[in-house]
């Protein structure tokens, strides 16, 4: 397989930890979006979105956006499942990545903050505007899991909840966002980064890391 | 049940769908987010993001983030399915329905008008922004399908795909966008609206529709 990436895309990062927490290997095709290059016309051919990651499975098909790619991984490769099995606790693993992927990540992306930065902004508000969403989203991520053991968000092995976390607490840290307010998300961190899964998919550990 | 929501919230307006779709009546209550009534504490201690919807099922669990809560349906009550049974498919399926509920709507919600108009932006710049996010994952989406003969985006009968679609194309005209480059999201628009599970939860039809 391949996997059309960034080193710190936090959406290549949760697919990363996917595929090592899976143990499947694959190709890292790095796109330098500071550079623009997921707009050439090859990389949109592929995702019209301009986005990463995109993974290119063995049969050469096209899959997208990170979740829909981790959901796919999990069905076509069940272990370690990155889902319960019981419903309503899927629904809660669902939600809490869904806070991060939808109404955090989106928010303080690349392509919005380049667009506020058009719109006139400062580079302060610009960075107050990405630390606000992430602070959002994290305190209620927080109080979600408020009432779970752990030590992961949903108990003892890491699921989709904790892929969409770590990386999402580092975008946090870069903008400026007091972490020491969230403990609970702060333990699942902690036994995220303990395992190798989770450490070898680091943005600073991939070959277009800078 | 009971489905916390507000009649022009997109999100609500998709899960109103899956629940018309799987024939399951639930209790509407209404939150006025122009009024701010989804931070209420009372409505804040279910649902810890102050967004809707958010569906309390038979046990009294709560269900937040709508495309967490549409999976749920789908798995406790599998007919008729908002997935496909292929992996590769229910991949592309929930691939589309992300780009418009991670990089469209959010960016586009209530929330995120209200933070550009703390900014100093003129209402015409806001519209310029939420017709710009529209325009964007609409154009993704329809480049997605295009391959599809439908007539719903992927297929013969309705999908998540469709239940985003809906709400988000009503969203964009609302902003402005010209969809009428986007002619097979149009076809699959109109073989929703031709279903009576569609028709009923469009927000002109809810109890708190103004």
């Amino acid at each position: 397989m391949k996997l059309h990436g960034y080193f710190r895309s936090s959406a290549s990062y949760r697919v990363r930890i996917a595929l090592n927490l899976k143990g499947l290997r694959t190709e890292h095709l790095p796109h330098h979006l500071r550079k623009g290059e997921q707009t050439a016309p090859d990389y949109l051919a592929l995702n019209p979105q301009g986005l990463v990651p995109t993974l290119e499975n063995e049969a050469g098909e096209v899959l997208t956006q990170s979740l829909a790619i981790i959901e796919w991984l999990d069905e076509t490769h069940p272990e370690p499942p990155l889902l319960p099995k019981d419903p309503l606790r899927r629904a809660k693993v669902r939600a809490f990545a869904m806070v991060l992927a939808c109404e955090v990540h989106p928010v303080q992306n690349l392509k919005v903050l380049a667009r506020l930065r058009q719109l006139g902004l400062a580079e302060e508000k610009v960075t107050e505007w990405a630390a606000w969403a992430n602070r959002e989203g994290l305190a209620a991520c927080e109080t979600l899991i408020a009432g779970e053991p752990g030590p992961f968000c949903f108990g003892p092995s890491p699921t989709i909840a904790d892929l969409c976390l770590i990386p999402q607490l580092a975008n946090a840290r870069r903008f400026g966002v007091d972490v020491s307010g969230f403990p609970r998300l702060l333990k699942a961190e902690a036994a995220a980064k303990a395992m190798k899964a989770f450490a070898d998919a680091a943005p600073d550990r991939q070959p277009d890391a800078e």
